[in-house]
């Protein structure tokens, strides 16, 4: 019998590949287990880079570049030389994590600028195709700052150039795009991306990213103006298809720039993995990841592999530290059961940190069962 | 494939015949089982005689009695007609749960002449047996209160009667004894009794159960002295058997003055119920109890079942609440495996007061798991 392992992270505990590793090892100690097949995984958020580079053999680029903030980081591009794919996550240079609270990162005072020197420094390699995740921005600055640093001007009434910087939005009159490389429409560009919200209005950048990186109520009101003026300098009508809320709008600018598309981040990885395929000559399939909830529902890793499993008629079994979907919920999804990794009274901290040896113990549960019920078998 | 299934209560949390059905409800929705045993079921301490009564379809009598500090309080007797046999439970009237550590219930002021009441009501009954859990007793007065309840008589050096409280022990000098109805060596005794501490020394009555009880560390050798001349007055040399110290000393009284015995809990109950022979005719055996621990290993119901499994070869599962024993140990004692029943990070509270649904997700868990393997067997 031969199984397919597909879990994600447990984020705060372990990773995707910690996690595959930890359940084949329990599994392989089942006698019927012919060959156990271990698939780091991830839903175009955090991981996504290291799972892609995973599979292709691909390497860790490291570029200085400057923070939302403007604060120099370290950043990683993920080079896939055979194929000439770079990879790329947002959050690297303009991620919440750079959030402290202070005037320094308000919403006015941050943007995409580092971005757009991550973006060349991937053209630089020599990239045919940009594989963008956009989750976890920090930003709402709708990629001027990324579209500054790959050649575009953006200019005031006088033709003096405006800073890219959300508190500016107004100021923009006119826009020259002359300076834009050749190459940025020449290679192909993926933006891995679940969210369906548009640029504008009352669930877009401002009013709904806004709130959560500390725009206050009574500023939404002049930031969404701003944001309206200032994406119909850039396009008169095209700033409302579905996705290009995302991350700040980066999303968006990079479809006005460059023509990037949106894929869904999960849909992505599981074709360019060869998933479907795959788990077509397996029996049993594993998923899982820390938590599994509503949210889960749209775009996440064990939803998302249950859902092949389905189509496929496998079982699908998901280890989790906290299921807050009901049986009819993961039932319906393709899950045919979920297993919780935790195995007593503990605390948070205690379920985080113990996390691998919990996941052991509940993979290794799981074996014994299946040979009892083997065990079961040959006496009737 | 028929299934049976002896699980302890969950204390504080569900009752053993709660726990079984529960469980046994989860198993009937697999396919392959063709019959559930339910089997509530205890070890001789909490929950004996609500078993033992289940069992045989016998009922509750219940007497009025004075408690431990002399307080009227009502006490269950289990009541058997059909074979003729009281149950009774100590800790009805001198259980931990009268202790309030107020003066009243200082080891020194407390005594067990409300069992003896209960036991002369027990014989009133027409009882031919008495079956007796020794379990959770709050007195050490070495079974004197019972046995001034039943007629024997304690004198001073002046002949006069000495209350019966362990703060009188080195008063007493002689015993009279032919106050005892025939009727008491008449009756077979049978007391439940996993404890195997003696009744006097560094593990006896006064030094290991008095300090949980209230005594000071200042008071253990006078009480000491007196529990060691009580009993020298009572039996020269007869306070050494394994389990006279058990229930503050209740048990050797009664081996002294009606000639009982000590069976096993477990084991009493496991003969009574015929479980060996019933289990035999199952292929999967399912237990269970609140927690597992080095405890467990002793006399306590999963262990016991386990142990009956594994001499017949059958696997066998247990749920609990908090499991601290290692793979090695459960599965060496007969257990197959141990599914916990907490599925994520919650309190205590939540844990206890949730338990019979947890329980009851617990077991449908693995009942799909082993429909999960059934489902892979027939690919293959």
């Amino acid at each position: 019998m031969k199984i397919l392992t597909a879990i994600d992270s447990f984020k705060g505990s372990f990773t995707s590949q910690e996690a595959n590793h930890i359940v084949a090892e329990a599994f392989k100690a089942w006698s019927k287990v012919t060959d156990v097949l271990e698939i780091p995984i991830a839903d175009g958020g955090e991981g996504t880079m290291e799972v892609l580079l995973h599979h292709f053999e691909g390497e860790y680029r490291q570029v200085q570049v400057p923070n939302l903030a403007g604060r120099e980081v370290t950043a990683k591009v993920g080079w896939v030389a055979e194929k000439r794919w770079a990879i790329l996550e947002v959050a690297e240079v303009v991620g919440v994590q750079f959030l402290d609270g202070s005037s320094q990162t308000h919403p006015s005072q941050t943007n995409t600028q580092g971005l757009g020197h991550l973006i060349q420094a991937a053209l630089d390699l020599g990239a045919q195709r940009l594989i963008i995740g956009l989750g976890g921005t920090g930003t709402i600055d709708l990629g001027w700052g990324l579209a500054t640093a790959l050649g575009a001007r953006f200019m005031n009434k006088s033709g003096v150039e405006v800073p890219p910087l959300p508190g500016h939005f107004f100021q923009v009159d006119r826009i020259d795009l002359s300076g834009l490389a050749a190459r940025l429409t020449e290679v192909q560009w993926t933006l891995l991306n679940d969210v369906t919200t548009p640029l504008l209005g009352p669930t877009g950048v401002v009013q709904l990213l806004g709130r959560q990186k500390g725009l206050k109520e009574a500023e939404f009101a002049v930031y969404e103006q701003g944001a309206h003026h200032f994406a119909m300098c850039l396009a008169k009508e095209d700033h409302d298809t579905p996705g290009d809320g995302a991350a700040g709008g980066i999303g968006w600018m990079l479809r006005q720039l460059c023509g990037a598309t949106y894929v869904p981040g999960f849909q992505f990885i599981a074709d360019t993995l060869d998933l479907r395929r795959r788990m077509a000559e397996c029996d049993l399939v594993i998923t899982g990841e820390g938590r599994l909830d509503a949210q889960s529902l749209i775009g996440k890793v064990p939803i998302g592999i249950a859902g092949l499993a389905k189509d496929l008629g496998k079982p699908c079994l998901a280890f989790t530290g906290k299921n807050n979907l009901t049986p009819e919920q993961y039932q319906f999804a393709g899950l045919t059961e979920v297993i919780p990794i935790v195995d007593q009274v503990m605390s948070l901290e205690a379920a985080m940190t113990q996390g691998p040896s919990h996941l052991a113990r509940a993979a290794q549960r799981v074996v014994t069962l299946m040979q009892v019920s083997d065990a079961l078998r040959e006496i009737r």
